[in-house]
């Protein structure tokens, strides 16, 4: 074999990075300027690389340094041990922090979450070891092309003291569906989600109203973070029965949830109640949701996203894949888990519209959308090449950012210090 | 790569064998004077051979040769092509017969079940294009070697009409503490399992008492395999009570098997009424059991039982191994399967004892037995070599011997009349 069998670890680069975001609003306040993302580069003793990318945040990237340790030795083909290093290094860790969402998902594994991206490099690594795309490694693509949904925000004309942004202001029916269609027409997608929890309830309702009038056949879902009460999600799930594919996380907790879950006929789904294995049993006994949006950042990579996509085919739950703002290596680790995932019923979430297409640490081209969908990549591992001019630019901008915690509270109170962090709101 | 990545699927050769059994009692009859089994070679274009076995029933046999077809062409890499070739050559097979297992279990997954020989001669040829063992690819091997536990048989001194064998007769308590006492100098394991269902509960309850008393370090198992109604089972059970590890299968069902279990202390066990993903669901909300026996031949392959491990781990059920007559083919790919499991819970069941150590279709060395455990072989794929002149002989044997589906009932009313099939029996 030219690429020996075993692939010894033999160095870990982790680079913090920031790339510029928009103002969209959320149930917990708006995204600052600057997104944050570590990414994660495993060397071998071979030569290979494997390329990972996850959140940014203090806790999180210390934690990345105490794993990226212990798993110098390992082999990257013997994910279990790999795993076990990232277990080693977390030990007396209480799981604090880091969770890289603003709040909005805090009860994740953190050792899923810090394994996640040591996990999708070393399958990077184990494809440019046999020259296969990561898709086959996980059990090969039943798909060629993957289908994301457009992701529309409620959002300020631009960040206060800027320029409006290309996007300018959606704070209203008329201003999301403009946002929709410029999306649509740029993107192609043909399903339609809506971030919630930002206005009163009937003016969200309005909102997929007008949505579902402007775009008549696209599936329309809508995501409110856990704002509403059991009795408001109830309300606006009747409301929207047959308007919405699913209700996403309309009130917190798998109890609330399930109270909801029995008094409405449409699905709910989840990013926020199931969001590790071991919400999956009472998530699944109490019925608390019809759709589980899997999200290998923090359900422990690409494999372990296969397993919870078994568990929801054993068990009837519906798929779906979730997103938080996020660069190439994750647009590539995503579609290469959807294109191996039988089961996925959704069109996959991404915040890709909303990212600069002049910034992003892999090099253009491999990744590129079309009629909603990006092509799986067959070139081996994720198929990714890294730009390593464009990572320096970015870890430049993360140094003069300032940013090291995402906190979408903490800016809108400094844009509006009336704002208050309430859960549920409505 | 001098392998090239892609490993297309050239050529499937199917080879039923036969070899020799012994009077094995059991629940529903005795294994017959030989036991059948498939070979499975699958071929590639670039040379390269896996290796599965299964079982040899006509009707299974049949299935194979259906599906062996239909994979020509696919990618030994892309599992998800394999399985779905086999899925298309079953359909419109309501799926009766051929599960090689006597009618003891009968409602397992029948696609499962073809799949499985294919997928672990796939996981072989992946092995052989990296130089990697399967175990490796599996996740990696959690430990060097696996337990097995020493699996005793109420069992005839020798088959009606030949002479008896080295075994000797076991037919009561003290018969059963000698097989015992044999099998573990010979092979050193540290549990112990005793097939039960053949004589009245409280015969099988003494038996169970002897075995503790001689050995009182060793964990044991009983398994009746359901020849029991739920009173008899609740009395047994908790007769048992500290004595037992587990209790598998007393009584048939997953309702039956739940109201035992809300009855009982002791675990119970089974692969008789949780055998495919769609007995899961069930099981689990019932509650039925709290320890399944894993069987990557009808659980669907290698990769299917990771993912069975890991919804029992998520579900807090425990993981054991189970075991029909076999080769070494499929003793290497339980050993690397077991390797890779970090939550297998027991010794893993085995007949390798009861068979000729002269008869076997994989080349001598690889694979044998210290202290109970077998040593996860550390070559490319399974580790195991085919015998080519073993194979004949065995293929030969199947030939000359006339078995063609095993019939455990069928035997032993041809040699008593009067038995009858019973379930439960007791
Ligand atoms: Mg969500
Ligand atoms: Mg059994």
């Amino acid at each position: 074999m030219p690429t020996p069998a075993r692939q010894r670890i033999a160095a870990v680069d982790l680079t913090p990075v920031a790339f510029k975001d928009l103002p969209l609003l959320n149930a917990v306040g708006v995204h600052e300027p600057h997104a944050i993302r570590t990414v994660v580069e495993v060397r071998t003793d071979e030569g290979l690389t494997g390329l990972g990318e996850t959140y940014g945040d203090t806790a999180h990237l210390d934690r990345l340094r105490r794993a990226a340790e212990l798993i110098v030795g390992t082999d990257a083909w013997d994910l279990n041990a790999v795993a076990g290093q990232v277990r080693a290094a977390l030990a007396g860790d209480a799981g604090a922090g880091g969770h890289g969402m603003a709040g909005m998902v805090t009860n994740s594994s953190t050792a899923d979450a810090v394994f996640s991206p040591f996990e999708v490099a070393c399958l990077d690594i184990q494809g440019k070891a046999t020259g296969l795309p990561v898709s086959t490694l996980l059990g090969g693509a039943v798909r060629d092309r993957v289908d994301y949904s457009a992701y529309l925000f409620y959002k300020w004309a631009g960040h206060p003291d800027a320029e409006p942004d290309s996007w300018g202001a959606a704070l209203d029916p008329d201003g999301l569906v403009a946002q929709a269609r410029r999306m649509i027409d740029e993107y192609g997608f043909s399903a339609i989600k809506l971030k919630g929890g930002v206005f009163p309830p009937d003016e969200e309702i309005a909102a997929i109203r007008a949505l579902r009038q402007a775009f008549p056949e696209h599936p329309l879902r809508l995501d409110p973070n856990a704002a509403w009460t059991v009795p408001t999600s109830v309300r606006v799930g009747r409301e929207l029965d047959g308007v919405l594919e699913y209700l996403e996380d309309p009130t917190p907790g798998i109890e609330g949830m399930a109270e909801v879950a029995r008094q409405v006929s449409m699905p709910l789904a989840t990013n926020m109640c199931v969001v590790s294995f071991a919400d999956l049993d009472p998530g699944i006994r109490q019925r608390a949701v019809r759709v589980v949006l899997s999200d290998h950042h923090f359900w422990g990579g690409l494999r372990r996203s296969t397993l919870l996509a078994g568990i929801c085919e054993t068990f009837g739950v519906r798929l779906s894949m979730h997103s938080n703002s996020h660069l190439g290596i994750s647009l590539a680790a995503m579609t290469h888990l959807a294109a191996a995932t039988p089961n996925l019923n959704y069109a996959c979430d991404t915040h890709w519209p909303w990212k600069s297409a002049d910034e992003d640490v892999v090099k253009p081209g491999a990744l590129t959308f079309e009629a909603g969908a990006v092509a799986v990549p067959t070139g081996p591992g994720l198929g990714v090449e890294l730009d390593r001019d464009a990572l320096g630019r970015l870890h430049e901008q993360y140094l003069e950012c300032g940013i090291r915690d995402r906190d979408d509270t903490g800016y809108m109170k400094r844009v509006d210090p009336s704002y208050e962090l309430k859960k549920p709101r409505w």
